[in-house]
């Protein structure tokens, strides 16, 4: 092993010393310097899977790249691989064909569902790929104890996977910033585990004494932030702050003037979320710098927040930059404006080559990780008794928000039961638990998704992921979900008796097994169907949806156990008397 | 051990929250803040050994701060302890005193002498003090084949000491750039040894593909620049340059500049060799910001290369900021021009206050390291019979610099034998091995000392540290050499066949055991002599010689094994014949 050491040291020796010709040279193309926030017109020498040289030097394989810009490879500080709805071998393609060479994943929503086995999942496909993925553990799984989620992740779970792989970096997003600051002992406990590690935050809005206690605890991080003053605020008392850019959350416009207060050392970039539909049409943390550059922030500025700058919170060396003895991750540019690449080297293999992907994956292995236990569904199952004198608690959507608000309506009746009344757009809602086959469905009622007919259906509901149905009537919310549970779960419309589309997510009811451009296809139809069904076309119901049951955004939710008022932090009864 | 960490992050959050009274409150100073380089009126709520919350706070012990300025504690990011000749403890009270907190040593010159046990005793008497010292090994020992060092350090007995004590962090400065970058296999074995730790280096000049090479083979720091261009290359090649200023390297004004090319990040403070006349008179990185400030620097652009910069070089998480999670190590100035402080906090304890040390170490454990292993000294050792109709080679001294030229001079010849002459100022001078009883004599002349009368002798003698002396007359030679062997080294004059002043070295003949106020006053009494018996007052003979013996510093050099042309590399006789 410490011969290899030597062998390496030495061959890489001879290689900058000119002695011995590089693998592989990037030849006079500009040159991006990390360090000096400048470029220099070079060539760059790598052998084997690093970076040797930056001089003139020539190699067995050389690639002109004069007249281009040659950047490190980019990385992305915070992201839910599963947001993607694509398996990671998939995801990497489209990553690296927009030059996202390193990503920082939570693993949240597949732990929710499958707990260590989804993270050894993720683990095991993110393997030997040309993609470096590192895994921080997720902190909160389950996110509450108001539904029923797929597993539970312990302390001692979490310290358990850890030991698991080097690429488990730390712990994820404490997200339960109350937790800390008031000192939950479960809590403590995760950041006790976690000391020696990165421990990512998420604590939108917090300030003063309870943000120096929350970073007292050990917490580094933060990408929650929404405004310059809070950004700043969190960077001064030693956060390192990502400016996110999602396909839910878009922060970076309103961030980027933090770069004019503070050291732009402590700023990196994060997608969080983002949907296969913008990777896609837009790209990664490019599109970022594309965004950056557009708001006329110079590029030599925004580059190290998608590089050196990640590498250095994570505590990662030896990446994030072009100079001798780093990774030849490696990014080549036509302009600095679209930030599209024309070449991708990772570790040293040209990945992307003329802006085509120059990798075959392996098949992903979905068949462990099948998870829908749960009854089949009968449309009486979603059947509501009215109680007479008594109101509905609705859940009222508001225009681009997650917020809810808790409305209260009278129910439309017919037979004795409350059903869908699409005149006044409020639908039949229903969770169904699917993990542990109880059997438990909350029933309520939801307006704004606007659907005229039929009903639509996911697997996806954070962060427990039970399977989430809207629908007009009863038996099109039975055939919705029924296709999902047999099909492993996904997104689903079904009207009058029959179903519409879907988009199979077999994979732990989050992600698909097919490619990219097969994803997005389906996407499109079933939004096609959406649409066909009543709902205008800026509008995504499923996103919606997804967040449903979410019971830690105020004000009302719809767990598999019920209604949820989260201002109360507890189940509430759909009736509601006369006020 | 878990459950205390827990206890741990509960206490410090309740106090950051204001629930908890802290232990300690610096307050209402300017606090110096490292990540916006802006300071801002706050109080530094400390709990334990930790800095838990900026802000307002209340605490059972509260220091009025108010018009003053809270920095972090400063770092030295390299410096050889022994050049201070004082023992560790002893050298931390001075350190403290000027501010400092956290050391980066590079046991160089111990190390020469007894190898591993010289580091052990090192980590020993650094262990359990209010300063922290890491240690990186030595990387060169000995230094050369050409004379006898006391110990040699294999690859294998490096990669035992950096199990010793996690304050070895890696491996020391790679003088040996020459062997780097030809690949010598001793060298690569040594950095293969070191790879995922960091390894200092050392490589005055290197530029281009040799640089590359240096770097690529995982060498990540420099400390031997000396103009501008050269620093601006090795920051822009991924180096941590760190600016110098050292009793005998004076770099900083002309490295400062640096700062208008390159992102300071990558920037640090350094001593690298402070004599304790220096350090009593000047201070210690502290020393560097007042340079700075007085060139016009401001205090904020410069701070973090005595704090952050540093901690991130080295890996190191949690110091160098004045920060909730921090470690309180803070120093508290009147004004930020002479950067002298009024109170030190160490893991958050007042180690000085108002300007006296508040702490008592115990006393230097001394007796471990006796070294002076050498037969007594008979004048008639030093002896050199005339060879006729040739020539003396003569080490001439040159002006303020380290570099010596080789003269070629007929010898003032007595009764047959080559003599002193201080008429034409050569001197007789010998290279005494004092580690393994050898008896080894070198014996060859020098110019420039300016000695009028007696002899002085050092057992401080770069790096094998054999006893060097130098005389008007061979009888002085002997006197003061056995003083020392008895002593167990030191520095020493004599005169008249007795000894005038010494300045005992017991440990390892490098360092006293003695209170850095006393060592200086020895210092002043030798030097007192020493222009006594003529040297005049701007030359330090005792520093020229101390030089004398290293053969890697051109031109001619005097060892224990003789004279050595240090362009050739090789020994060569005293005597040359006629051109």
């Amino acid at each position: 092993m410490e011969d290899n050491v030597r062998a390496r040291i030495a061959a890489d020796i001879a290689t900058a010393e000119g002695v011995r010709k590089a693998d592989l040279v990037l030849k006079g193309g500009q040159v991006f310097n990390v360090f000096t926030q400048s470029w220099e017109t070079a060539d760059v020498a790598i052998r084997g899977s690093r970076i040797v040289g930056i001089g003139e030097y020539e190699g067995g394989r050389e690639i002109d790249v004069h007249g281009k810009y040659v950047t490190p490879g980019f990385m992305d500080a915070h992201v839910h691989l599963e947001s993607s709805m694509l398996a990671p071998r998939e995801l990497a393609k489209i990553l690296l064909l927009n030059g996202v060479t390193t990503v920082f994943a939570d693993p949240h929503e597949i732990a929710n569902v499958l707990g260590v086995s989804g993270i050894e999942f993720f683990l095991e496909e993110t393997e030997d790929m040309p993609l470096s993925v590192y895994i921080n553990v997720p902190s909160c799984v389950p996110a509450t104890n108001l539904d029923t989620s797929g597993a539970i992740l312990t302390a001692s779970d979490m310290k358990a996977v850890r030991e698991l792989n080097p690429r488990v970096r730390g712990l994820a997003e404490m997200m339960n910033y109350v937790g800390v600051v008031t000192g939950q002992l479960e809590v403590l406990d995760k950041l006790a585990a976690f000391q020696d590690g990165v421990i990512d935050g998420h604590a939108p809005g917090l300030t003063g004494r309870d943000l120096n206690a929350y970073i007292a605890a050990g917490i580094t991080n933060d990408h929650e932030c929404i405004t310059v003053a809070e950004a700043k605020e969190k960077v001064a008392r030693g956060m390192y702050v990502f400016l996110r850019e999602g396909s839910a959350a878009h922060n970076l416009v309103d961030l980027l003037p933090v770069l004019q207060e503070v050291d732009n050392r402590r700023c990196c970039l994060c997608t969080d979320d983002r949907h296969v539909d913008d990777l896609i049409g837009q790209g990664s943390i490019n599109y970022l710098l594309e965004i950056g550059v557009t708001q006329g922030y110079p590029a030599e500025q925004l580059l190290p927040l998608a590089t050196l700058n990640t590498a250095e919170c994570f505590g990662l060396r030896g990446v994030g930059a072009v100079a001798p003895g780093y990774t030849a991750d490696l990014n080549v540019f036509d302009d600095l404006e679209s930030f599209q690449p024309v070449h991708v080297l990772k570790d040293g293999y040209p990945v992307v080559y003329n802006g085509r992907l120059n990798w075959t994956s392996r098949p992903v292995r979905s068949q462990a990780v099948f998870t829908m236990n749960m009854p089949p569904l009968d449309p009486s199952a979603f059947r509501i008794p009215v109680e007479e004198g008594c109101r509905l608690r609705v859940i009222g959507l508001s225009q681009n928000q997650l917020v809810t608000k808790e409305l209260h309506k009278a129910p439309s009746v017919l037979n004795g039961e409350a059903v869908s009344d699409t005149s006044r757009d409020i639908l039949k809602m229903a969770v169904c638990e699917r993990h542990h086959g109880t059997g438990n469905i909350g029933l309520g009622f939801v307006r704004g998704v606007q659907l005229k007919r039929g009903a639509i259906g996911t697997t996806v509901g954070h962060d427990s992921h039970n399977l989430t149905l809207v629908g007009t009537n009863d038996e099109d919310m039975a055939v919705a979900g029924n296709k999902l549970r047999e099909i492993g779960g996904g997104l689903v419309i079904a009207a009058d008796g029959e179903v519409k589309a879907t988009l199979p997510l077999p994979i732990a009811g989050l992600l698909s097994d097919r490619a990219a451009d097969v994803v997005n296809a389906q996407l499109k139809q079933l939004l096609f169907w959406v649409h066909e069904l009543g709902v205008p076309d800026d509008f995504s119901p499923f996103m919606v949806l997804s967040f449903l049951s979410l019971p830690v955004i105020p004000e009302l939710r719809l767990t598999d156990r019920g209604l949820v008022d989260v201002t109360r932090f507890s189940h509430v009864p759909l009736w509601v008397g006369e006020e």
